[in-house]
């Protein structure tokens, strides 16, 4: 439990507040030799920005990685990489009614009462803001595993009532997913999410939905029970992300509805090696890869600051109402898929690396 | 990721295989000067172990903890408390296949591949044995917490499609909770769970489930964002249980289908007092806990051992047909209910003594 | 081990390479309210700088700290600490020799073999420009530390033969030690230090020497048997410090030579309070602070880099021979004085938020 | 951190009192499929344990060692490895003082003021029969050690004033260390050393001295720097042993009183790969190992309880005089041997583990 810091071997620590200077983070135990691949960053940061799509905050992010150091000539030095992220944009006055009270299912009261002193505006630490540093450190995880053949893609699996439908898990490509707004690669789904995110931000209301994740190419092996099992260590990291309320690994808690001969995953050779013939374990079993695809889900509620009135309290105690100011995402869901991704990357290169020190 | 360490303060870790000479756990970083309550621990021991109903493994296993260190009398004294609890009734002749070959969903696949050499006995190191000594550990915990007027209440919410209902969880207590063999505090779907089990057993099959957990009692305050807030940890440890397949705080997956306008814990005051007039945050906010109620839920999948026929396939790589020997249990949710409460009384004991540093 | 990270609790982790963009570093787990005093950051930085004197190299590094993160309206919130101070005058054309050979007793080689891929200049990661983010990262921790009235105080004790006569340390202070470039007390071996530095400049050469440091203000209790004694953690830290060679708390060696019955520190009652007639075992007793001053020694090696021709190998195993260029000191003692204090300040900070967890 | 755990991957926790019912080890982060020699185990506890000769104490401690995990068939697992060796042949009324008074430059009274609540009996968990755990942990890390031809070796190089002579460390064995009972090489100073023993202990004094160690066959690359350089990782673990007051790696404190020309060791081509002409640096440069022997120095006090009347204070804050009752050592060097090896062997391993990441 170390509040900012992530991983054992692959190590991220992250910091910088909303309307600070800057956001960073440094990833410290990367392998040296590397090839550094700044587009990717600056790819994951796309789709991650605001301002991207009518779907996601107008708000406007400066978005330029810095690097400041563990890369020379292109190639990771196997010392520590810093990037940063400079802030623009602000709007700080739009934030000054947050030194006073506490919005509704915010982190404002709690931070308040934990840290005493806290930097309110555009709620500072606790702004999703500080996901940027995520997506970094992320990118440099992809680096190092594209290199084992492994490979992670998320998508939205559902906003509010919309549901993807069933899609063939196998052949699903970035260009799908990337071909909406939504990033659904159900198109006809992706319009009806589209179209339902908008009718919400009219109303000034918010939405929420579950983002899948799929990981390819994990060898046999990783996770490290009995604590530290593969699914926890990820749950562990997907939780972490601002509104993110639930994980499950596989059937997940659908699986609760089954019996046991409907779940298990029957082994059988599949050219010559052994797999499975279904996958409700999600690739994970006993907290190790099993060489299937690893398969998990990620829910996140809708947002909770609405662009109209809600009741809430100040800190001196007072009932109050409130309507937010400044510009605000009906629906962080699309945003959020590369934020999975890039927890998922964290973790998988973390294991991966216990991995090849125990072989 | 240690693997088999937890915690960074209050710190866990455990060792011991299933058919090897003991289970064991030690625990560092508990305060000195805690009269230590060995009843406790052998309350939750019994209700964790195997046989004490119809609807549970009529295994029985030895549970004599055995006290080695870190307590003088009657009191702890700041150094590790270590336990052991040696194995007994060994029907090793039963597991005897497992050297050959792979059950479905079970961790023998994965712990081949990854550690070469393993003690396939009864599973070894993967067997829910290992559970014992999370017990053992959350009851030392328990011990720390219930100094602080925190206390830690897990039942069981559903078994397959048994849902417990809308139970008024201000006023639930242990009493009703094991008031009945599932563990579940509405009686009458008790009693239909029961029955589905026995159900179940007798066609060779199993049941999963949804353990819910409730903590009361918790200062506002504990939590370590941005990596480690309070149920990203939660989760973790939870996740790590042997069938956990899914993690939600608060209203979880449900809230994806709510607007933020439903969702929103409304902030009021109370006996001058901040408190939200809902609890769909599950008491904790921005990854800190809020001073409600912390409430989260588990899901385990149906046991993967059946008593009856399946295929699967064996180290030489052969497919064949398999019926387990042995005893085994039809549904572990009633015997999850104290390891959930164990797992969730060492996350929170770590980050009470993480903020007490803090403060 | 985490290679460029330190503590549990006050946590440090520095990033950052000779001739890149910048050093920084980033303290997480300090605690909020604290507040931040930028000119103790600048003072300490100031005794750090090279340049700063004719004892040290002549070149002129920038040291201006730019604050990033963690603090807001003058206090610390609780969140990361980031500061950058970005590198400048750099002359990497003096280094480029060092892309082919390896100067002895220096990095260059372990660092080759280790990484594969490395920036050669000025050292890289392994120079001692590193050091300016252990002294930001040690000014913060004395910020936490001088709340609680602990002071840390280190001196030059010796300088190759040159050796600070006995001083009385309790009233020893800043100012005496400030009043020469060598940072000796001793006001007549200071001339001679300084004379013997210019001596050995002059033939090219360099010398060593020891630094000894002590705490005032720490309370009974601070240290974790069995491995985390405290002065096993000071150790760690102070060991880490480049051109580090030796380590001693109290009487240390010299306590080798010596019979029980002299080095024993007979207990007495001082004021009412238990104290000791002698301070032997440097204010650490089982590996916990005493209450009596906390004293150690750190040997410092002379130079590596020489200003004049020694042998040497290339990459491709040529024996050759070298001249250093570039602007170096001939002895790094004076300037590790605020090094070492601030390792010390780190590691009692880290300590004594571990002590606060515990009460 | 952590306190009674050490280490990141090869993690290594210890409990146990003196006089409480067993001292344990539980070890994890060991590969599998490792071979473990019970054997070894054996002899390195035989030549830690008391009693074994007339300068060691004539205290008999029942040192038969119980595995109880982690080993299955002669062979590592993988899964954390658990050893107990049960207490025996208390005389607790020998310490029945020590629960009032405090011994001089012992822990008794750091503890009683850190804990409160302390196990007093023959110091508890500060006894040095603590010690016990580390040897089998270091037994375990030597297992791993010699598949990868590393081989740690110490000895006793002083005692008191009397100094093995220089001896040729390149054929250094240990059949010679063994050969006398204060495992000093030399063989004429070993007599002088132990017939100085004999006299301090027939004064009821005792002695102190240095413990050196040499480490072969590290291949280039093990230790990381910034702050877990190799040294500072040796420096921290050997610090923790008990009575260890300082610590040197190659020339060590000596490396300050000499020129850089003269310590610098100089690389050159050596049956064709790259060597050093001496060792100044004792195998680590940049905190990394450079292929060479690693060298460093241990000190250790004489040992606190003294067989004669000394002045101290109770907890009452009383001053009085006191005799201790009791068997103990007059001299802990040639016991403190295999403790310094056990340490040794713990960080080479996990920096080997580490490494092997990182590759």
């Amino acid at each position: 439990m170390a509040g900012n810091t992530l991983g054992t071997i692959f190590k991220v620590m992250t910091f910088g507040e909303s309307h600070g200077p800057a956001i960073g983070v440094v990833v410290e135990g990367c392998p040296s030799g590397i090839p550094f691949d700044m587009e990717l960053v600056n790819r994951d940061l796309q789709r991650r920005r605001p301002g991207q799509s009518a779907v996601t905050t107008s708000r406007k992010e400066a978005e330029q990685p810095v690097l400041l150091s563990g890369v020379f000539e292109g190639k990771t030095t196997g010392t520590p990489i810093a990037l940063l992220v400079y802030n623009q944009d602000h709007r700080s006055s739009d934030y000054k009614d947050l030194k006073q009270l506490f919005r509704p299912s915010h982190a404002d009261y709690t931070y308040f009462k934990k840290y005493g002193h806290r930097d309110y505006r555009g709620g500072g630490r606790a702004s999703a803001r500080e996901t940027v540093a995520r997506v970094i450190a992320g990118a440099i995880a992809k680096m190092v595993l594209s290199r084992q053949g492994i490979k992670i893609l998320a998508y939205t699996h559902s906003i509010g009532q919309w549901v993807c439908s069933s899609i063939d898990r196998s052949t699903l490509d970035t260009s799908i997913i990337e071909s909406n707004v939504v990033r659904c690669p159900d198109i006809q789904k992706a319009e009806e999410m589209e179209a339902g995110i908008l009718q919400a931000k009219s109303e000034g209301d918010t939405l929420g939905g579950v983002v899948k994740c799929i990981i390819r190419g994990v060898p046999v092996g990783l996770g490290e029970p009995v604590f530290d099992k593969l699914h926890a260590q990820l749950g562990h990291a997907v939780l972490s992300i601002p509104a993110c309320k639930g994980f499950e690994i596989g059937a997940g808690f659908a699986s609760t509805l089954k019996r046991g001969s409907d779940l298990n995953d029957i082994f059988e050779i599949k050219e010559g090696e052994v797999s499975t013939s279904t996958n409700n374990s999600g690739g994970i079993q006993g907290g190790i890869s099993n060489g299937q695809d690893i398969v998990f889900s990620a829910a996140f509620k809708p947002v909770s600051t609405l662009l109209k009135k809600q009741k809430t309290v100040t800190k001196s105690k007072e009932e109050i109402e409130y309507i937010p100011r400044g510009r605000h995402d009906p629906c962080v869901v699309p945003r959020a898929v590369p934020i999975v991704e890039a927890m998922a990357a964290m973790v998988i290169c973390d294991a991966w690396l216990m991995y090849k020190a125990m072989k």
